[in-house]
């Protein structure tokens, strides 16, 4: 019986991933940056079983759903090929933050699995190769693989797409407050959302000014130049949104002329946030495909943000992580890795 | 003593007047498409007095505020120097709308000061003449002179940028149940956000592909298919918000990453209106530089539509006007006009 417990951090994309060049082998259209996010991760446990008959998912201690645990069976696949294997396994898998709502479970759970897999098979993978794999899972996963700050090369293939640090965490005192403004899970899957993209007329033009934007961010990043890295940062965000917002298709038989991945809550956030920074506070943000509101600022300013958002009306229902620069996907130690 | 009282609608925009190729006289990027709109409407009598020192201008009897005073005021100065005349007016105006909130109460405004003013100083205005002279008032005042569905030119020059109409209000039951959600005016006045559109990344894609969009518009309403229209006028407002998200700017002395009208009750009506079309109600939406939804069904639908936004959480505190294709800007008899 072999086994390996892993554990990966979410990531939060400064410049983001949406729209693939190869859907199956999830290569984007353009590199993407991101910082991993020590507080939200998420624990797999890979066990492989002689003579188990397929594989069992299990998401927080219960059975996951079908199109999940297909998801999982079909990583573990890939795994099972590099390593020669093909025991089934029983998976368990965790979140210390809840999933759909924008906070990247997928990411940081393929991460995962893919770490915990490869090693309860004895594989030796390098950094490289864990992001490659991570990536076929999930395509944002390979990000979670690397600590700190982090850029995917969109690459050639997909033996070249994989992810870097480009600074390590202690490089900048960068604070993520995530606002879970609702437990909802989202309309539209953000792998629907992808195919989707090239519908939009500003599509073209996105992917024309990209490298542009991915150069000033990397600059700012690597220069700790907190206001121009916000602005570049949020700029993006809300144009990743004007593309959604504007990918009109058919949708159970009715049309949609775009996908809204904001809600109520996530307008008046970021509205009060353009306030806030007007007042003087040193805030800016950035939206994931959800209604989640990432409020970027540095360490300092945590508790102003934190006081801000708590005395916004309809704050009551909402959750706050606070997120600084994590990890790579590692293992963990304990009573199973024997 | 001259005087004279006229009438004009607000107009409601299905191909958009956003952004301008000269701010000073009001000429668009593009041509715009609209329905003239029969149930908000601005009255305005305009008085010439010999002997009185300056334009007085009073918005529901009482004293405008100064800008909106000043823009009258040089709007009168305009149709004084086609008149010949040097004397100062009396100007009473009022809307049956709030103001400020997406219902465009200067376009109704314009045109209604327009046709009063030059009838009370004895000028016989083509129709051409009064489109041409109410866009120097505010632009898309020069569609409000029209009855039912219009066509603005963008034009040349000033002389040739006007208003026709495509078809007259009887042409189409059309109905656009306008959902007011907030009375709060807009933070970004319509006039700043039209310079602050070509800050998008996105803008010169819009003038590329506007003119396609315009002839589907014009041909889907032409045709009265109503689907076909109303995909297409919905993906255009989102377009035209899209534009407004990502238009960038300094604001307050803060960087403001793009300009949102949206507020937190637009986004929940407009994701109500996709799940109730997925549900088999014939109903589509559109925008202006404000919060309001404008719901556009056909004649038959308008109960249903109606009863939909009365059940929505949050509805209590929204008004609805229920337009209908509206007549052209006119003179109003009665005791004044002796």
């Amino acid at each position: 019986m072999s086994h390996a417990t892993a554990r990966a951090c979410a990531n939060l994309a400064f410049v983001k991933y949406w729209g693939k060049r190869d859907a199956s082998l999830n290569l984007p259209m353009n590199n993407s940056i991101s910082m991993t996010l020590d507080a939200a991760h998420t624990t797999t446990r890979v066990e492989f079983v002689p003579g188990l008959e397929r594989d069992k998912v299990l998401l927080s201690e219960r059975p996951a759903r079908p199109a999940f645990a297909r998801r999982v069976a079909a990583h573990l696949d890939r795994i099972r090929s590099i390593g020669g294997s093909s025991e089934a396994a029983r998976v368990n898998t965790h979140n210390n933050f809840p999933a759909g709502t924008g906070f990247a479970s997928s990411a940081s759970g393929f991460a995962a699995l893919t770490c915990a897999a490869s090693s309860a098979l004895g594989l030796q993978l390098s950094r490289r190769q864990l992001s490659v794999l991570a990536r076929l899972g999930s395509g944002s996963a390979c990000r979670s693989i690397c600590a700190g700050f982090v850029e995917w090369q969109a690459g050639r293939d997909s033996d070249s797409s994989f992810a870097t640090q480009l600074a390590d965490p202690r490089h900048w005192n960068l604070v993520d407050v995530a606002v879970l403004v609702t437990d909802e899970e989202k309309a539209v899957r953000s792998s629907d959302g992808h195919q989707l993209a090239s519908n939009s007329p500003f599509w073209q033009t996105r992917n024309q000014t990209i490298s542009s934007r991915l150069a000033e961010i990397r600059q700012a990043l690597l220069e700790r130049d907190f206001h121009r890295f916000g602005r570049e940062v949020e700029s993006e965000a809300l144009e990743m949104h004007a593309i959604m917002q504007t990918s009109g298709h058919e949708n159970g038989g009715a049309w949609q002329s775009g996908i809204f991945y904001m809600v109520a809550d996530t307008l008046q956030l970021i509205n009060a946030v353009q306030r806030w920074r007007q007042a003087g506070m040193d805030v800016y943000f950035t939206l994931d495909a959800g209604p989640t509101v990432h409020l970027l600022c540095m360490e300092d300013q945590v508790g102003d943000v934190l006081q801000a958002v708590n005395s916004l009306e309809g704050s009551q229902g909402w959750r706050t992580i606070v997120c600084r620069p994590g990890p790579g996907a590692r293992l963990l130690p304990g009573r199973d890795s024997d």
